[in-house]
């Protein structure tokens, strides 16, 4: 498959006309500027995280994202309770494990929640990645690539093991699934100086999800025009404070044009 | 009763004067743009959600917001005994039901929080509004009427079942209680697409609660200065990112004139 | 010791270069400003709360920051667990003990805390540093004086109960401890419109002491740096809020000759 520009926008332009609602159980840094984040593109997003309402809640949205930034056991409860429901119902779910790896907490909850229920997209950073590959499979071998390989590599195994969409994101963001991989170079370096912009592009990953049957799709579609209303808001921002606003700006603005002037992607097919 | 420049002016300046204290239980998304709208108008906002210490908070406080945005079962009874105690107390209470309606954990929760103790002032979408109405009232007849004349009733029931102002927010909002309604017009399109401005309108409905005697003219006030301040934003900004910053400037700089050039705003009596 | 504007960017320098990661256990309304503030100036931050993973998240952290700004009972016990293991790991805590004395809850929690690990850091405005000291000590004598001079007395006293260095937040910031006294009158007036700076000079001391064995040093310099990095801000600012986006700007952009042009502190010793 090719990702072009007009496909991108068609997505965009779906999300404006249709507003999905998008269900996020999600971090405490972060929901304020993914919550703008969903709205300046055109979707709707909501916040709901309680146990006695969370699989409600899923009946209603068109796609589920999962955020385990700040996690805690009642959190972990409603995620995997809203998960499962998501599943029974076929609404995609978007999983970003946040910090996975980083304690055990963290990469013990993250393989409770694959089991519970099977993402259509997980996007994490490639150490995030890395951690999310079952144990059993991450000692098959020995890791001896590093760097942008490594991450290829581990992003491949958990779509596999998953028959899930992978998106390992950094400099270009590796995205892997339904048999191809594609890469998406768009975005600037002061983008990281932001919080949570990982996480809003997980969050985005939901609105085009909510939009295109392809997660494969939706999920390239969804780190590009992140990328690309990043390149924008650099253009005028002074630093990364800035940065954040002019973001928000450039997704509520963006138009056919902008992508097509700025999309880097390619595409192989897996193993290719 | 009127609305006038004059009248929403004397409470501006009354709040920044006074630097009343704001005791809000309101939800993680919007905790920061509210506190920080709550600064830039003049008021002293307090966030603080704790069993052991929401009683004593209130007792310090001019006003109490409950939000129930992102609610959980210990966030409900710390509502809960806020809201006593304020009663108590005679201090203002105002209630944003978000997202009543939606789930039937919200909706079950309003209407404890309800029954709980009487806010002042009540506000909501067209939506919450309906779904705060209690069940045998709102099915006593046929809503044949839809839209803003639907939302417009279901406020005058409410307003008349709680004995409270209630505020039925949209392009115009509905403001209705003591026997008036009032219809405020001023706002911005772009205003919807920051999230939590209606949470913000509500934290506002706090100040000027604490300052006006008078719960319709607080929250007709309020309503004005939230409307115009997005007005004064929305000439600066270039999409929803700008907006919410120009907006917190705009509030810091109100003044008379200001109010006198944009108000637009309509009274009759109840029924009338 | 002196405080010059080559002794605070050297530790900015270390800042950008190490990288240093920051543990926060904060409150929800600035969560999100203060991770976009520490990412600004250089360092990497983490917000983890639950009991099951702060001590590991302590051990891979340089810093510790500790606000009890929205407390509840299951994040006491995540504070408590992480400041003992910080403390056993020699990893400085700094904390912000938000609202103290406004409750009694708060007042219990921030001793409980303080009798769990001496923080290396205390941070809070003159009433929550007086609301640290311990009971016996401040009953011992009679508080004629007001203003800044208690403030003074009140830091001096914890500073010497805790072994601690202790700033109070004011106009000009009173920073004790290690037998010295320094004054940093840098800021702005805007800047107490804006939420949550108080709490971002906190978490900034938690990037300081990573990177600077002295926690008097660390102290005054982040405290230089917030005031600095405040006044450039102003200079762009047209309210609070865009004064809170060009603060992260300025915090990113800050070089040597801003802080040479700007800084103003004095010392002297502990008594003189």
């Amino acid at each position: 498959m090719e990702i072009s520009a007009h496909s991108v926008w068609q997505d965009v332009a779906r999300i404006r006309e249709r507003a999905p609602l998008v269900h996020n159980i999600t971090n405490y840094v972060v929901m304020n500027s993914t919550a703008n984040a969903l709205l300046a593109i055109g979707a709707s997003p909501v916040m709901a995280h309680a146990v006695p309402e969370v699989e409600d809640m899923v009946g209603i949205a068109g796609a589920l994202v999962i955020n385990i930034g700040t996690l805690s056991d009642p959190w972990i409860e409603a995620m995997e309770r809203a998960m499962k429901r998501a599943q029974a119902l076929g609404t995609p779910i978007v999983l970003d494990p946040v910090g996975a790896g980083a304690t055990p907490y963290r990469t013990r909850t993250v393989h409770r929640l694959l089991a519970a229920a099977r993402p259509a997209i997980i996007r994490g950073n490639a150490s995030e990645i890395r951690a999310c590959v079952s144990e059993a499979a991450s000692t098959k071998g020995v890791d001896s690539t590093e760097g942008a390989e490594a991450a290829a590599t581990d992003a491949r195994r958990l779509a596999e093991q998953m028959s899930a969409v992978v998106v390992a994101s950094g400099e270009t963001d590796y995205v892997t699934g339904e048999g191809c991989v594609l890469r998406v170079a768009n975005g600037h370096p002061l983008m990281p100086r932001v919080t949570g912009l990982g996480c809003t592009a997980s969050a985005l990953c939901g609105a085009f999800a909510a939009v295109n049957a392809s997660p494969l799709r939706a999920a390239a579609h969804a780190m590009a025009v992140i990328g690309i209303a990043g390149e924008l808001a650099a253009e005028r921002a002074q630093g990364p404070g800035t940065l954040q606003l002019y973001f928000l700006d450039a997704l509520y603005a963006l138009n056919e044009s902008h992508i097509a002037a700025r999309l880097r992607a390619t595409s192989q097919r897996a193993g290719g």
